[in-house]
C-alpha cells in the first residue's frame, strides 16, 4: 500500500469532512504504519457548539487510529482565501513534511471546501502527492475520480467513526446506508467491493 | 414529468444495457403515458445464446411496461462505425419521431457502447432531447452526470426487470445490492432517495 | 413546458443581466403560469444613477410579465464573495422554494457575474434545477451550452424589454440586431427558429 | 493579417463545408495575397448529382477568389478512417507545404466531418498552424472557439459564395439570414462587426 | 511575426514572472519593432528587498530591449481580487491600447498568479489578443498550451535576462539548464528548435 | 515504489514507443523486482525493415533489463480498431494478469497510437492501474499529465536504450538532448531532477 509507513496529512474544512472523504483510507493507512495527521481548518461552530464538534471528530479519529488531530480556528462558512490561511497550511507542510496530502476539491458547492482546495494547491506545492477527496457537496458534474483506494473490510470502521457525529446525525450522508452505498458504488466502478474515490491534484511516484 | 405523453426511444448495444442505464426512467415514463420504444443493436450472442438474451430483455421490458421492443442484428462486440449502422438508427428517428432518445455515452470502456454513442450523435441530430445513460462500463473519470431522473419508488421495479437476465446473473452489476447502491448514490447527489444519472448530449425545451 | 406552473427565480448581477440572459424564457414561463421572481444583486449604480437602472429593469420585467422584482444593494462591480452575499441568496431559496434558478455562469469575464455564479452554486445547492444563462460577457471558449429553450415568437417581446434600458442604449448587445442574431444563432444550433442557451449546473427531473 | 502571402489549405468533407466554415476568411486571405487551395474529400454525391455539387463549389470558390480547387473521391457519408485517406491528405501537405490548414473539428455530429478532423490531425502534424472551423453540425457543447477572424466587410461576399449552392438551397444554414446571424454573433463575442470562429488545433507563431 | 509593430503589454505578478513566461517572445517582439510594456503588479518584497527585485527586473527587461517598465505596489503574495486591482489593469488598457496582452494563467498554483489571470480576464476584455504564459508554478494537468512562439535563436538572450535575478539565483527554474530544457521541450512539441508555450484566452485576427 | 514486485505490461504501437514513453520507469521497475513485459502491436515495417526494428527494440529492452518482449503483427500505420485487436490485448491480460499497464493516450496525433489507447481501454478494463505515457506525437493541448515517475539517475540508461534505434536515429526525439530535455522538464514540474509523465486512465490502490 502506497501509504505504508508514510506521513499522511488530511485537511478538512469542518469536523466530519475528513471522516467522510477519506475515513476508510486513513484507517487503512494507520494499519499500514503510516503517520497520519488530521487537520480541521474550522471548529464547525456555525450551527452547533464548537466544542461538541471538536469532541466528535476527536472520537471519530481515535476510532480510525489517528492520534494527531489539529483544529485551527478559521471562521466556519467563511474560511478566507487569504495569505494567512495559506501560510497556516504551509506551516503544517514544513512541520510534518507530508508525503501525501488528502484534502478538498476546488469543485465543491460549499464555499469553505473549495477555498481549502485552492489554499492547499498553493500551500502544498512541494508535497509529492496531493489527492482531492469526495464530499457530499462536490459538484457531481465536475468531480472526476481517477484514483481509488480499496477500502474493502474497512467500511464498518468508517461508519463507526461517522456515527460519533451525534450532533449531525440527522444528515443523510452520515447514515449507515449512505456510507455503504457510496463505498459500494465507488468500488463497483473499479472492480473491488468497496472504495473511496479521489481526484489527483498531483502525484509523484518516487 | 418531462417524459409524460412523449415518444421516448431507448437505444442500447446489448440486451440488459437499457434496463441498467434507464430502467427506472422508462418505467416512470410508461406510468406517465409515454410511448416507449426499446431498441437493442445486437442480440448479445457472443457468449450466450442470442434467443435467451432476447427473451430475457423482452421479459424485462414487459415488467417495465414497455411494449415496443426491437432487436437489430449487428455483431455483438463488433458493432461497426458504419453508415449502415448510422442509417439503421436514423430510420428509427424517421419512423417514431422521438421527442427523447436515451442511449450510450461516447466515453465508455466497451467498444460497442461508445460506437452506439457516436452513431446516435449522428443519427439523432434532429431529435430535441438526447441523453447518455450510465452503464457499469462508463469511464468514471469521463462521465459527468448533469441530468438526474428521480426514480424514488421505482427501484424495486428496476431490479425486477434486471433479474430477468438469468443468463447473466453472476455479473455483479445485476445484483440487487448494486441496483440499490447506484440508485441511492445518484439520488444522494441531488437530494432525492433514488435517481438515474445522465449526461446531456443535447436538450431543447420547447 | 418544464417551467409551467413552477416557481422560477432569476438572479442577475445588474439591471439588464436577467433580461439579456433569459428574457425570452421568463416571458414564456409567465405565459405558462409560472411564478417568476427576478432578483438583481446590485442596483447598477457605478456609471449610471441607480434609480434609473432600477426603473428601467422594472419596466422591462413588467413587459415580460414578471411581477416580483427585487433589488439587493451589493456594490456594483464589487459584489463580494462573502458569506453575507451567499446567505442573502439562500434566504430567497428559503422564502420562495424555487423549482428552477436561472443565473450567471462561473465562466464569465465580468467579476460580478462569475461571483454570482459561485454564490448561487452554494446558496441553491438544494434547488432541483439550476441553469446558467449567457451574457455578452461569458467566455466564448468556456461557455458550453447544453440546454436550450425555444423562444420562437418571443424575440420581439424580449427586445421590447431590452429597449427599456435607455440609459445603456449605446451598448451593442442591447441593439435589436444583436437580440435577433443571438436568438437565431442559438436556435439554429438546435433546429428551432429562436432559442436562449444555458449551461446546466444541476438538473433533477422529478 | 497572419494569412498574408501564406499558403493556406482548406479541407472540407463535402462541397459547401469550406464555404460555410471559413468562406470569409479565405476571401480575406486571397485579398492579402495568400495562395489558397480548397480540397473537398468527397464530391457530395449521396443525395445530389456529384457534378452539380462540384460545379457549385467551384463557382463559390471563384467568387471568393480561390483558384486551386481539388476534389477527392471518397464516398460521401462514408469517408473512411483509413491510412489511404490519411495519406491522401499528407500528399497535399507534401505538395503544397501549407503554412495554415483550416479544416473540420473532431467534435462534429456529422461522421464525415469528425473523421476528416482526425485524419487532418495525423496528416498535418508538421504544419505550423491548424485551425478547426465551425459548421452547422459541430456539437454546440463541445466546440470551444478561441480564435476568431474578423470578416467585417466580407459577409456579403461569403453569402454570394454560399448561394451558388442552388441544389442545397432549402437548407436553413445556407440562407442569407443564417450567414449574417452567425457572423454577427461570433463578431459580437470579440467586439468586431463580423467574425468566423475557430478552435485551435495547433498554432506556432514563427 | 504577429507582434511586429504592435503594442504588447506583458503583465506579471512579481519581478521575474514576465521574463520566465515570455522573455524570448518579448525579445523577438522588440526586434520586430513592437512597442513593449512590462508591468509588474507587486515589487516582490515578501522575502527580498523590493528595490533589489525591481532593479533586477529592470536590468532583465533592458537586456530584452524593453524600455517601458512599470511597477505597481500591490502586496506580494496577497494581490487582492478587488475592483481596485482590476481597475488598475484597465487603466493600462486605456492608456496603451495594447494589441496583445501576455499574462498569467488562472490555473496556477501561486495565488498571486491565478488572481492576476482572473483580473486580466476582466480588465482586458476589449483587447483583441490575450495569451496566458507558462510559469514554473502553472498546474501541469491544467495548462493546455495551444499557441507557441518560435524563439529559436533567442534562448541565450532569455537566459541573459533571467540571470539578472541574482537575488533569486538559488531557484532551480532560473538556472541555465532549466531555461534551455523548457524552450527545447516546448519547441519539440511543435517542430522548432525552441519555443515558448501559451494558452489562448482570446484571439482575434484582424 | 509502487511497481516493486508487480507485474507490469507495457504496450506500444511500434518499436521505440515504449522506450520513449516509459523507458526510465521500466528500468526502475526492473530494479525493484517487477516482472516487466513489453508488447509491440506492430513490427514497424512501414518504412524500415521489420526485422531491424524488432532487433533494435529487443536490444533496447535488454538494456533496460526487460526480458519478456512480444511482437504482434498488426499492420504498421493501420492498426485496426477491431475486436481481433482488442481481443489480442485481452489475451495478454488473461495470461499475465498485470497489476499495471502502461500504454498510449487516446489523444495522440498518430492514428496507431490513439487506436492502441482505445483498444487498451476496453481490453484492460479489469486491470487495477492503467497509465497513458507521453510520446513525441501526443497532442500538447490534450495530454494532461497528473502522474509522474521520478527517474532521477535513470536518464542515461533510458538514452542508452533509445540509441539502439539506429535505423531511426535521424529523428529528433531520439537524440540525447531530447531525452534529457523531456526528463528534466517533466521533473521540474514536480520538483525532482528527472521524471516521466503519465495521464491516469484508471488507478486503484489496493
Amino acid at each position: 500500500m502506497v501509504f505504508a509507513s508514510k506521513v499522511v496529512l488530511a485537511v478538512g474544512a469542518h469536523p466530519d469532512d475528513i471522516e467522510l472523504g477519506c475515513g476508510g483510507t486513513l484507517y487503512k493507512a494507520v494499519q499500514a504504519e503510516a503517520q497520519v495527521i488530521a487537520l480541521y481548518m474550522t471548529r464547525g461552530g456555525k450551527t452547533t457548539d464548537a466544542h461538541v464538534r471538536m469532541r466528535e471528530s476527536t472520537e471519530a479519529m481515535h476510532i480510525l487510529g489517528v492520534k494527531e488531530i489539529c483544529f485551527e480556528n478559521f471562521p466556519d462558512t467563511e474560511i478566507p482565501d487569504s495569505f494567512a490561511a495559506m501560510n497556516c497550511l504551509e506551516q503544517y507542510a514544513i512541520k510534518y513534511k507530508p508525503d501525501i496530502v488528502l484534502t478538498h476539491s476546488i469543485n465543491d458547492t460549499h464555499q469553505d471546501h473549495r477555498r481549502v482546495g485552492w489554499l492547499a494547491m498553493s500551500a502544498f506545492r512541494n508535497v509529492p502527492k496531493v489527492l482531492a477527496f469526495e464530499t457530499p457537496r462536490v459538484r457531481s458534474a465536475a468531480f472526476l475520480p481517477n484514483y481509488f483506494v480499496d477500502i474493502t473490510g474497512c467500511v464498518d470502521k468508517k461508519w463507526e467513526a461517522l456515527r460519533c457525529h451525534v450532533s449531525q446525525k440527522e444528515k443523510r450522508y452520515l447514515a449507515y446506508e449512505s456510507t455503504v452505498n457510496l463505498a459500494s458504488f465507488r468500488g463497483s466502478q473499479v472492480g473491488v467491493a468497496a472504495a473511496e474515490a479521489f481526484e489527483i491534484v498531483k502525484y509523484v511516484e518516487t
